[in-house]
């Protein structure tokens, strides 16, 4: 069962009862799940035999009943000793947190799972929400295993391999002449308007919990340790947020010991409103009305959590940094060439970005830095084939062959 | 560690050491690997504090020496209850094994990881193989892991997603024209020629055992009971034959009690020299010149293991299906409308058999069935994508929204 007791305003502090609200209706800032934590016993070892899906944290989910819980078996993903990684960058201690094989293939089907639920539960009978791609694709899946109407809101140009996953499940797509800041804004309407849950807008505060098991997560595959150092993508700022409190629940909760990790935000040169207000010091976002980056998936210009990513991301000691388009692809390629994990411009920002904290010496030999590789290579595919880089057409005949690799040098086995 | 007997001849029953041989060389048949399963204890309880990928299985793989291991966690993949495709299709025991969550996302990493690893075992300084695309993306990443060069064989026309995979991996790909059976021929006479591990080929007897991980897993998950029924999609034919030596390992070390399952396999309508050679009662394949079909993942013209398939299922009782390009993209659509599950064509040609076997009457009700999801509908998103149904292209305003959802029908939530 679930530990839930009330929605708590961010900025004011006034709480209110966990139901159907998006922001606190005194100052419009956003609200926060609390839980009973004082009487809530968890040990490690009250997870030996619980399933492997974020599930398994039912206690600290704020869906009240289990009858509604829509399950794709999201979470509990990877994560991988990047030993090979480890030994190009010449640093000792990177883990990936592989979220590219989740049911849907992005981290989205962790608040899009807990937020289908929580619709079903607060009685609604249509579900949607505004997207990049990656999020229509998990509300898509859900509510086609919840068999329930489905409306997404994308902007007309997103990627083909998206849109192809999403009319699969069986969603209906509103592709807006616009970007994403547009079908926000349209999506928070047509929720007023037609009732439908907007996951990412009506049950806001409940859709955010579902990121916090990657923190969760971590911790139990670091054997009930911390890691030093994680770094996040930053879209709407939310997934890092929710990171933050995924650690402190750990610790208030005593199931993991030591200081809380030092949180960094990654952003795409593009569109990254939240890295240029924390290089100016800034504690307000300046947003960018035409994001232009190939990493559509976190391209918002105007992100709603990017004052509260700064001020933990300051709290902790990290940085945000933003990452250039060919730096993202570079990035792909080499952790795809290292490890074997295909990831999306996303992932990229997030290399990159590690990268840039080794160069500087911002983290230490022996320190543990989690890399969140929030979604899947084949959503943005067109990136890395349409250079064909180590493409060689040949007939079918081993005349051709030997032609080709033996020009390449190491033929020879 | 393994287990590892012998290689074995399919046919004439000739043995050899187990080292660097892909067929008898006495009356050219594959060879089987085999194990001391006389003096194996393995119980259920052994399995209970091993790691969830296919490595658990570690005495039943061809490994010596598990300091070749290369392992990228593949394996252990979710076996989902389909509830709502039960409802859809009047049916109640369908389980959905979703291969497409494997860290290369198709079930190739099975075959792939342990061949890989076998090939650095036998001390080759090159990998490669012969693939349609999915094998090769697998290849390409388990060399990436284990910083060895890769040479991947695929007709020039495989989909664009799975080109960027190759090339993200780092692998060097030789693009034939021609299709899948040019590309395995001529990757005979390269690995003669260069020396080279073409994994698929020069190491065949072990790169087939990865697959039957997935009939161990089934068992596992099934809480160590065997299904009733299990449908296959059919390309070389390795797939097929690689479970049924799965269950019958799992029974032989009576870690299952019962009756081997009914295994059934499935073709596409476009390339189907394994269905017709059953239908017609072959004992010989005819093979198809110019295979015509979507489902370019399961398109082998001259399979290699297609009479040995034939056997297992007249054997067991089950059928040979092929199934019509519309009908697979219907299936993949069903599949992933009802659970959540976005397959590449191989799986709509397995979906596609369930359904005939439900309207003919060859499943019954209070049977299990389990279906092979062998792949990823990201790698081939084209199909469901070029169509675009339930796409609608809207102004950013909502009375551009409410035209289109409120003539749908549903729009109040």
């Amino acid at each position: 069962m679930s530990y839930i007791l009330s929605l708590k305003c961010r900025e004011c502090g006034r709480e209110y009862e966990p139901l159907k609200l998006a922001v606190c209706s005194n100052c419009f800032a956003p609200l926060d799940v609390t839980y009973d934590l004082k009487n809530l016993k968890l040990r490690r070892e009250s997870f030996n035999d619980r399933e492997r899906n974020l599930w398994r944290y039912r206690e600290l989910l704020p869906l009240k009943e289990d009858k509604y819980i829509v399950n794709l078996g999201a979470g509990y993903t990877p994560l991988i000793k990047g030993e090979r990684i480890e030994e190009k960058l010449n640093f000792n201690h990177i883990y990936i947190k592989n979220d590219s094989v989740n049911p849907t293939f992005s981290f989205k089907d962790r608040p899009a799972g807990i937020a289908v639920s929580k619709a079903l539960e607060l009685g609604d009978k249509v579900v949607g929400c505004a997207s990049t791609g990656n999020l229509a694709g998990s509300v898509a899946a859900h509510a086609a295993k919840a068999n329930v109407p489905c409306y997404v809101l994308v902007p007309f140009n997103i990627e083909p391999a998206k849109i192809s996953q999403i009319i699969a499940y069986g969603a209906r797509i509103l592709a807006l002449k616009g970007n994403y800041d547009d079908a926000n804004r349209l999506a928070v309407l047509a929720a007023e308007e037609l009732g439908w849950n907007i996951v990412n807008v009506t049950s806001r505060p409940y859709y955010v919990e579902g990121s916090k098991t990657i923190a969760f997560e971590v911790c139990e595959q670091l054997n009930w340790e911390l890691p030093d150092h994680i770094i996040i993508p930053v879209a709407s700022g939310a997934l890092l947020c929710s990171i933050y409190r995924g650690f402190k629940q750990f610790m208030d909760l005593d199931l993991v010991k030591g200081t809380m990790p030092t949180l960094h935000g990654a952003q795409a040169l593009g569109c990254s409103p939240v890295a240029q207000a924390f290089k100016e010091g800034r504690n307000f976002i300046i947003p960018i009305e035409n994001p232009n980056t190939i990493a559509t998936s976190i391209a918002i210009g105007d992100p709603g959590d990017g004052i509260y990513v700064n001020r933990i991301v300051r709290e902790t000691g990290g940085i945000v940094e933003a990452i250039s388009d060919e730096e993202i692809v570079n990035s792909i390629k080499l952790l795809a060439s290292t490890e074997g994990i295909f990831s999306e411009p996303a992932g990229g920002v997030v290399i990159g970005t590690l990268k840039k904290l080794i160069e500087e010496g911002k983290v230490k030999k022996g320190e543990r830095v989690v890399c969140c590789i929030t979604g899947n290579g084949l959503k943005a595919s067109e990136l890395i084939s349409e250079k064909r880089g180590n493409w060689y057409v040949i007939e079918p005949n081993l005349n051709s062959l030997k032609n080709i690799v033996l020009g390449l040098g190491n033929g020879k086995g």
